[in-house]
């Protein structure tokens, strides 16, 4: 089957523009050509597209599916009341098949808001996969590891899930470990999380340098070093790192990073919203950095959709540098793509919209009041446009949004059990 | 006619709750109960309303609706080339028709993003006015007055609009004079413009203390006052004040006004996109000032949807403030709703959603991704929802938006207009 959008806008996230009047031609699961219209491409099915933009799909970098039951659960409380008096006593009683459905919401969500492709860090990472596979998108699967009796059999767990998963699916699940943080897990550990990584595809994905008590904590516990030169002291510096926050990530620490192996991974919502604080973007960007965008956690966000985190981006670090010209809309869009793509080593394939990669395209409907006039669509992406604007997904060159509906699931069947789960949980933590 | 809205949910913005199992009962333009279900309310019409959440509709307290020509027309530029090269020889050509059309575009955005009322700056303000009823919305007409040869015009036009519009069609639109500001209008004719005011209704409109250049002419001109303390000066402390931004509004000078006259109105997206600053919004809460929110014109923003503002106040101000609990979602609520019927003057038949006001409801559809699981609904609104989940608007207690989509007018004629106006515009202007 082959499919072409003829005549239509395409985000050249790379060059930094927007062409007008092109024909990309879909074969299979990837784009086979991309020209300008009127060379004669055909295809079995054609999409008039004058009236759409082309997207690549947008990459969540940094994101915990399951946790879209604490929704609006405990807001406007302090860390630490929220963590133990709230979330943690719900968290242990979540089981599998909450965990499957809890990720299909956010994931109806992440594809409902243009996003193609995640990176969850989580437990039960099986029935994430399961949920992934079933609702059509792309992701990096990571467990989430911390220090404890259990250690050796949550490594083993990766494992199996890698034999199991990585670069099945037709290659849509990747498979990585996740060491959760420098304070929930011991040096030993740490170390034996990045040796399974050099066994498997030497990627990690880790929380890191998120608030300043961790900064804090770090320099009193380590000999005076920051979080991310602890980390680099452990060995971690040949791995390919996912490093979700780098909020107190230090200029020293970014000279000292390999730039094509350390990955900053920036929520802003989450930072913002925990008052964590403002992670130094323009910093990392001048220094060569290639951050990615994500949306952390429902609990903490408390949506799964790109388009704010990248609203929020370029409009907060523009006061917060005193320069109205500080992260351009282009910059934002990279991170929220391509950056997103480098970051989980997935380059090669997606992040956007060249002949040869994948096919996973965001197309937005120009026919809204948001892209009125047709002033700089790429300006209107960033500073406009919202979900509602999102009129099909395709990953892997089909379509798994059609019209704002979503293609292979029943969301309303997944709301229903969500809500069902929920009642259920809060029962069994004693909070109902 | 009479419409009831049965076991439906209620946020109840001044008590700080959402109220359950609720019957709210619209007789013309007015809530006429609003009880317990059960009680055996009946009217014409009868919506089910379990599934919706009835909020006040927003109130955006400061716009300039005919800007939506320039919406993502010249971004990521310093302020100056911003005015001097994109936007003010684009605006020297605008004519009262391309304002009536720009102005329903936004005004469309508005509705359909919630808002029932809005605060406009600009001039045509004849044609503003047309747009705004025939569209079904409530709002203040708001002149904006600069120095020059034709302040007497101006002026006189002021008092015309006052007279055609001030309180007619059935009472929805308003109308009062908007002095520009300092460093538009000198001190004459600001004294000029408070007369007016005071023969009126005693309220105006000022954009003020936006950005630190503006602090520090205020100080070289004004024997070192700052721009608030020098309006004061000049009078403007016996009037009812919008004030705009306030970004650098002292604590002094919140101090020195008066609460129940002078409102901040608050314009997150806009602040931070000009790299304009952080204004002090714990601060003046602190201190018992009611600011009011706003989404400033599409030029600044760019779009009208106040749910985005809503969420980007509620999650700057936590990190700004490094607290967590700091602007909670209920605060911002009330900013969007009953603080902006203060500011303009209306809460005696705005703002909130109480037996004998006008029935200016936003309904949301609770059957959303956003809304699931059930939670929190004050939080959820603040930091989950989006502009798709409203379903319905109402005014005067006539639905305006039905299932999103506009019942007076024809979006995609407005969509269209404005695109060709801005082709026009741009060869007007030489930009083409």
């Amino acid at each position: 089957m082959s499919l072409l959008f003829r005549n239509t806008n395409i985000l050249d996230v790379v060059g930094g523009q927007v062409l007008s009047g092109q024909d990309l031609l879909i074969e299979g699961d990837r784009i086979r050509a991309l020209e300008a219209t009127g060379r004669g491409l055909e295809a079995h099915q054609v999409i008039e597209g004058e009236d759409l933009l082309l997207s690549p799909g947008f990459i969540n970098a940094h994101t915990h599916l399951g946790m879209s039951y604490f929704r609006n659960y405990a807001d406007d409380m302090d860390l630490d009341t929220w963590l133990n008096e709230a979330i943690w006593p719900m968290e242990a009683h979540l089981d599998g098949e909450d965990i499957y459905w809890g990720s299909l919401l956010s994931l109806a969500e992440a594809l409902r808001s243009g996003t193609t492709c995640f990176c969850d860090m989580y437990y039960e990472m099986d029935r994430v996969g399961e949920g992934a596979q079933e609702i059509g998108i792309r992701g990096l699967l990571t467990r989430g590891l911390t220090s404890g009796p259990d250690e050796e059999a949550k490594l083993e767990e990766v494992r199996d899930l890698y034999a199991r998963y990585h670069k099945s699916a037709q290659g849509r699940i990747r498979v990585a470990p996740a060491p959760h943080a420098i304070y929930t897990c011991s040096e030993d550990f740490l170390k034996k999380t990045f040796d399974l990584a050099r066994d498997l595809d030497g990627l990690i994905h880790i929380h890191t340098s998120e608030t300043k008590k961790e900064l804090e904590d770090s320099r009193a516990a380590h000999e005076g070093r920051t979080p991310i030169n602890y980390l680099l002291d452990l060995g971690m510096g040949d791995l390919h790192t996912l490093a979700a926050h780098c909020v107190y990530m230090t200029e020293e620490e970014m000279d000292r990073v390999d730039k094509d192996k350390f990955f900053p991974l920036y929520n802003p919502s989450s930072n913002l919203k925990l008052a964590s604080g403002f992670a130094p973007l323009k910093a990392m960007l001048d220094k060569g950095l290639s951050p990615a965008l994500g949306t952390d956690g429902d609990s903490s966000n408390n949506n799964q959709d790109m388009l704010e985190e990248i609203h929020l981006a370029a409009l907060v670090n523009k006061a917060l540098n005193q320069d109205p010209k500080a992260l351009p809309a282009i910059e934002v869009l990279r991170m929220a793509t391509i950056n997103g793509a480098r970051a989980l080593a997935w380059e090669d394939e997606i992040g956007s919209l060249d002949v040869g990669k994948k096919a996973d395209i965001t197309v937005f409907d120009l026919n809204s009041p948001n892209f009125t006039p047709r002033n700089n669509l790429i300006s209107a992406l960033c500073y406009s446009a919202s979900s509602e604007d999102v009129k099909d997904v395709l990953v892997d060159g089909d379509f798994v949004l059609r019209n704002r509906k979503l293609v292979k699931v029943d969301l309303d069947l997944i709301r229903k059990r969500v809500a069902e789960r929920m009642e259920a949980l809060k029962k069994k933590a004693g909070q109902a």
